[in-house]
């Protein structure tokens, strides 16, 4: 038998630290993905989930795949050949929109904002004027986890409705650290993921899809590209007559549903208020050490801190030592920021002053040494 | 928190019981999705992959998803639009190898074979041969689920071969319980899943592409159309430079480790042996109780028993009682065979002898009583 890996203390862009309570659960003996049991828990999910998204939609349930799964769900169903399309782009997961939306034929149209500034409306005004044609979407990220930036969602969302668009969004990053508000900020389709503020293991992605946006699924010409995201296989056997689709995973569906109850017994204010309250001692530790914040002021994210690794050092030493010596994991930049900044999540159970007390006394430790 | 359910004995189509040894080790804390740890680790999975596929594929892997994502991801990587494919269909899931690959764009021609015989390779042949251009591909499961038959994969691939077509299969069921080998039967593209025979929870899908396959991937005109299930972008992460691709589950890769160390272990003649004993004593049982087998004789596959549901007998109260009273579940029949049959399956650690005589005293309690 494999030797148990010395213990992580998980402060990176995801997986976060999952509590013990979470962890019980997904080591419980397996049972059947049509087992009564499960069954009479899966409407649970489903209504628990729609309040973490701020949504009445019926579509609101949990795929099997990671946020990159979510992704892909949302726009496969949504997306036909030569449909149009704007996104703005302001980081990697940005970008990753853009890839996937032109795997489903669509003419896309990449709005690109700096990386650590918010995606905002006039740009994508603009962009969606210059279009002939009607628009059929318009995508962001709302917490871009490349960059650590949030970008407000009801400007964007009222900009897509004016211009009789679905608004895509990407809240891998921010459900359950944040307010995602589906149904205020007029979003037609979210997806996001289980391993980072919602406080479980990766595997599933939860998604939701608006009545506007099940409308243009059932306007199609043609059945969505994939048959193992479409959100009308999915939803027959997620509710109704549990049709079957796929072998879903008990253990993390009720390992899911543990993490949904820890959320519901927190509250989401108190949540919201635990991942600001860490963040805010971080950055004002980090600061006074002298290690600066990327993301553009008023548009930082709380659960993800993107920092300036400071002038002279090595990224991946720090990285390095961080992990070996302490079992700290922070992540580096992606793409164009890779080496740049660090990112520290600071998601779900991991976001606790305890952690950050250690991290901060850690890097002092390595920095100064 | 929630009960923990009447603790089940699974004897359906999948997923089937798990050892404590794996159980603990998905219950771990989980690691980053780049930790070293895991990265030492990957090869491992994928070198004991390849010996229980029979094959030296480079491109050998477990994607994030179920069987369902594994037979995606074969068909999304190799068809493109008005490509021509022959399916060999006798039963539910060569059925949705059809599905699929049309909404990749291919010209499928189905085959039909009636439900509880086997794909066999004249009806292919007739069919190929009657197709204007290439045959790009050809595809079968290896044991249908549905149905609980075999298809010999031998007679198919030199079909394929032949042909110069690629030969796909379906490996959900078999992998793990019965030899597969790949290489051996010229196989191009084979997908299974974690939950049944390779005694793990579900959650990954492995899959093995041949260099033939990787060829034809390359001659594409087009990406995929799934990004999610991009061979290239998978194999990228599970070797060489480790590039970000999407945050699988570590738990789920160590468990999954864990269950391939178990095979190891046993040995795979040990393995497949102990399954078609389970399987003998199941059946003999059986058929002492009036039971009949519903596959053909000679193709019955030993991991999945399927048998007629007795004249007069009401299905779905057996199957709750069984349930109910014993904790054992069993499968019902899918499609055509709904309430017609009964799937017993005896796959990885749930093929014991403590099982079958435990399901073969219940079920003569609940008829008899």
């Amino acid at each position: 038998m494999s030797s148990l890996p010395f213990p992580r203390v998980l402060l990176g862009p995801g997986p976060s630290s999952v509590s013990g309570r979470v962890l019980e659960v997904v080591g419980r003996p397996p049972i059947g993905y049509l087992d009564p049991e499960l069954l009479t828990i899966m409407p649970e999910i489903m209504a628990k989930l729609r309040t973490v998204f701020g949504t009445a939609n019926e579509f609101t349930l949990p795929l099997t795949g990671t946020g990159m799964a979510g992704m892909e769900c949302c726009l496969t169903n949504l997306l036909e050949p030569s449909d149009n399309v704007v996104i703005g782009v302001n980081g990697f997961f940005g970008g990753r929109m853009v890839e996937i939306a032109r795997r489903c034929g669509a003419n896309v149209t990449q709005v690109d904002f700096e990386w650590g500034t918010p995606v905002l409306p006039g740009p994508m005004r603009e962009a969606a004027s210059a279009i002939l044609g009607k628009v059929k979407l318009i995508g962001c990220v709302h917490a871009e986890t490349s960059t650590g930036t949030a970008s407000p969602l009801a400007p964007i969302g009222a900009l897509a409705r004016e211009l009789g668009a679905l608004f895509v969004v990407d809240a891998v990053t921010s459900l359950g650290g944040m307010a995602v508000e589906l149904d205020k900020n007029q979003v037609d389709a979210c997806y996001s993921a289980t391993q980072k503020c919602m406080g479980c293991l990766p595997g599933m992605a939860p998604v939701s899809f608006s009545d506007r946006a099940i409308e243009a699924i059932k306007a199609r010409k043609s059945a969505p590209q994939s048959w193992y995201l479409d959100i009308n296989l999915l939803k027959n056997y997620w509710s109704g007559d549990h049709m079957y689709h796929h072998t879903i995973s008990t253990n993390m569906a009720l390992a899911f549903r543990e993490s949904l109850l820890e959320i519901d017994e927190e509250g989401l204010e108190a949540r919201f208020e635990r991942h600001r309250t860490a963040s805010d001692v971080l950055i004002n530790g980090l600061v006074e050490m002298g290690i600066e914040p990327f993301a553009q002021a008023g548009f930082r994210l709380p659960m993800l801190n993107s920092v300036k690794v400071p002038d002279g050092i090595a990224d991946m030493e720090v990285r390095g030592r961080l992990l070996r010596e302490y079992g700290i994991e922070i992540g580096g930049g992606l793409g164009a920021a890779k080496g740049k900044i660090w990112r520290i999540g600071l998601m779900g159970d991991s976001a606790r002053l305890r952690n950050v007390e250690l991290l901060l006394a850690a890097l002092k430790r390595v920095l100064h040494a």
